[in-house]
């Protein structure tokens, strides 16, 4: 049964141009949750905050150098490595550059010659990139703003979530979050179904049980002018579709045993 | 792209012993961006926050009157309308009642004798529910602690979001937003091959039939030393994963009706 699967990887988080610093902290911690663990920062345009009263400018000639403050750590909470390990560099044809499937998440609003996709319908392309060794992004963009249209053509493709027209309000971590959900949800990984240990009963002792149950109502004089045989079948239907245990099956026929004990004097 | 469905109207998320006024609203908020509109909260449970120094309390004989804190509308941003007609009740029985499919949300990590089942699978079988105009109820618990025992067994639906199973941190309005998020995302998706039961019996109806039986059993002097909890248990499941139809339930009742009559004089 596979966990994360290695290719996994192979999949980075660009956010360009991020204003808070607890929405970097978030992404990290929506992103782990679902086995991704590349974060790449573009040029992150954080602002102050109560928590961050004086945060880190950032440089491109020192793109390497820069900090992420405090309060990105708070709110990653145990996603700390993905901010540790990631990238930051200057613009997003970087942070792409050796990637062969780059998509930009927009709003539907936009003017945009591409179509566009939504997450459920690009996750298989995207999967199976990565899996074939293939590098590959998905960009969000700044908070207000979203991307630019220069860093949407560094990308080749178009995502969007789809939602409610009337109201929309997801924000950066919640975003990352829905796509990094999406990207595991169809993944080997979260296709097993867990059953639990259990020891289903056969054909045989589900009919033996009802043929039990029939009897015991006879023995009360249940059917009188009841229709015994339409009765039978829909009780025989109920339990199969109760997909009872061996368990049940017991107690099941205890209960009988005991209302036939309970009922049988008063012949 | 499709709008909202008319039949979102018969799913409702239902927040139970929630903690933190915030994530209430947020909770609001992440529904709202995918079309969903009725909120119910159990017996809201709020802790004293910064914005919240002094929580509203709940008195279940005061249901209807309680009223959440500015900071759940301050979160909600937009989705006021959510939590202004959201149903404030005393316990999960009480909140999915008239439901005919329950969805408790719980962690992989419970013992528990039922299938779990994700999002994914689970969504088309709520949607097509919901589309032949039964109720349907997403149940989250409280943040740190879940769903108690006796809250997820008012259920008839184990569901749990899977992920990396070595970092998992979903908090309850990014849990909302996922599952909120899978529901709308397949909105497109034919459902007409699901026909769901004719008349499908409610949690209530299943948990007062379940009752009967009790009862009947009790009077029967079943129990002697047998552990009637862990029984009366066993049986629950099994007959919500039988998934009664109306008929059934009323068949069952007249089945333990004469059974108390025959052995009523016994005493």
């Amino acid at each position: 049964m596979s966990a994360v699967p290695a290719y996994f990887d192979r999949i980075r988080i660009v956010l360009s141009r991020t204003s808070h610093p607890a929405n970097i902290g978030a992404a990290a911690r929506a992103m782990k949750t679902m086995g991704l663990r590349r974060l790449v920062l573009v040029s992150p345009n954080l602002m102050a905050t109560p928590q961050t009263p004086e945060p880190p400018v950032f440089r491109p000639e020192r793109a390497g150098e820069f900090v992420l403050p405090e309060e990105s750590f708070a709110l990653a909470s145990g996603a700390a490595d993905v901010l540790e390990r990631a990238q930051v560099v200057a613009d997003v044809a970087e942070a792409v550059a050796d990637t062969v499937l780059a998509c930009a998440l927009t709003s539907r609003r936009r003017e945009l010659s591409a179509p566009l996709h939504t997450p459920r319908r690009l996750t298989p392309e995207l999967l199976a990139a990565a899996q074939a060794g293939q590098e590959v992004a998905l960009v969000f963009g700044n908070e207000t703003f979203g991307l630019s249209i220069d860093e949407v053509r560094c990308c080749n493709r178009l995502l969007t979530i789809n939602g409610n027209p009337d109201y929309f309000s997801l924000n950066l971590a919640q975003a990352v979050q829905v796509v990094c959900y999406e990207l595991f949800s169809q993944t080997d990984a979260d296709l097993r179904r867990l059953q639990p240990d259990a020891a289903p009963a056969t054909a045989e002792q589900v009919a033996g049980m009802v043929a039990h149950l029939e009897e015991t109502l006879h023995e009360m004089d249940f059917f009188r002018r009841r229709n015994a045989e339409r009765m039978m079948r829909r009780l025989h239907v109920l339990f199969q579709r109760a997909q009872p245990e061996s368990e049940d099956i017991d107690l099941l026929r205890g209960i009988f045993r005991t209302v036939q004990q309970r009922t049988g004097t008063d012949k």
